[in-house]
């Protein structure tokens, strides 16, 4: 039941990001409101597809489809009020990112996964959707910016690994693993928390 | 059996798209080719992946494969003959556009799935050839673009879902669906048929 | 047992042309070698979920994940001794695009389709690898490029499945196959290896 608010939150976060990226001016509602549930549908659509499960999870359950619409179409009217749109999307970004992993690596493990498997589902769902975002509105995937991205993503599924293990369905096992993440990426971002330089490609 | 001739053509007139859209100047015949293709069968491809449908279509019947690489062929030296070909690219994408969208939809209906998904799958089938042919060909997709793209789709999957509803069955249930998408179309590209101003998204 | 072994020299071989691609200055270990698997394993999942397989090969055989990461792992700390990055990347590119190719060539073969969807498949596997690692790396995908890449591909597959029709099993089917997509891609970039100019798009 968790999980499952915990994904509808993410899709609404992501929707939020899809709105305000993909969003050009002049573009129409409806392509907009299209732009949005790609965002935030993505992501999961490839982890059910790749894992090979009797449906995905919007044909079987609808809730998240309308979900998704009705997000986006929220965003689409609130993106005229807000005053610093990078912002927002920013932290709706973070805060989508922390969820989807997190959900993904679960619903994995759940099916019976090796953890392996789960860790690597869960930052391909969490990463996956922003990068069909950004490569729809011709901006550089975030993935491949400045500040850590993939890192955190990988940390905090690592940890709900450790955490299933060891205290396995104890109550707030997703939540430690998804502030982890959301809290090392607004880190990421503000304070410009980073690797040291051995740990960076070096362009000739 | 209509149904299956219509995806027919939409795949050729995808095909043509694609040839015309990817195409650089000294691109090699095989290449040009396999874009065409691409742009012709990836919607489809994605509908039944998502869809978990035995096989996808192309894969059960190659006839739809060998339409594609036809079709692309054609274009490739067809291209060299017209005079005009942005016009041609937009008449065909429309028409493309049309195709898919309303034979999707109908083949979601008949699989036994809901309205919602139905619709939904008829226009990402519709838009994601030519998304996957304009990332393809580094060119803005046309969805993101000035006319409106994504509510014809919408607004033609819509009406067939309501006639199959009301007269199931009816012959030409899918060909008034396909006109509708592809006539909007045409009044967006040549006479600015638009929003109005309160349902477009405003970048500051 | 052949087959399994150039798989995973695909792997690595394509993880190293994802390192090298989408690094930028100052990426971390961790984004870089994220896209580096997704370079690596992409073409072949696109394969599985395509052909409807029980489980994705990476799913069901955990060992391509990790030689996909220590590959990329590896080729993150290996880059800084190349003298010419660029001439590493097109040799493994090449390298990569053969032995895809063959290898999903014959495994589609294996599992019962006909040659039509076996060449097709293979080409696939062999190219979108590459074309998702140029989309996130904003460079134009070498399929577009002036030299041939597409054909070779194609060549490959199709020599494959002659071999296999004709002296089928035969040890070094594979091998020859492989050496005549890599040898043909290497005479490409070197010698301008083209076709003749009718068989060219001409961009007016």
């Amino acid at each position: 039941m968790l999980l499952y608010l915990l994904g509808m939150f993410g899709i609404a976060a992501f929707a939020v990001t899809g709105v305000i990226s993909s969003g050009k001016k002049d573009m129409d509602l409806f392509s907009v409101v299209f732009l949005g549930m790609v965002t935030s549908l993505g992501g999961g659509t490839i982890r059910d597809t790749v894992l090979g499960v009797e449906d995905v999870y919007w044909v079987s359950d609808t809730s998240y489809l309308w979900v998704a619409f009705l997000s986006s179409l929220a965003a689409f009217f609130a993106v005229r009020l807000m005053e610093d749109r990078q912002s927002v999307f920013h932290y709706a970004d973070s805060f989508g990112l922390a969820l989807f992993t997190v959900v993904a690596t679960e619903k994995v493990l759940n099916l019976g996964f090796p953890s392996t498997i789960a860790i690597t589902m869960g930052v391909i769902t969490g990463i996956a959707g922003g990068i069909i975002r950004d490569v729809l509105s011709h901006r550089p995937p975030l993935v491949l910016g400045r500040e850590f991205y993939a890192t955190p993503a990988f940390l905090g599924a690592l940890l709900l690994v450790l955490l299933e293990k060891n205290i396995p369905s104890h109550e707030f096992n997703s939540i430690y693993a998804v502030a982890l993440v959301f809290i090392l990426r607004v880190f990421a971002i503000h304070k410009g928390l980073y690797y040291p330089s051995w740990l960076l490609y070096k362009k000739r």
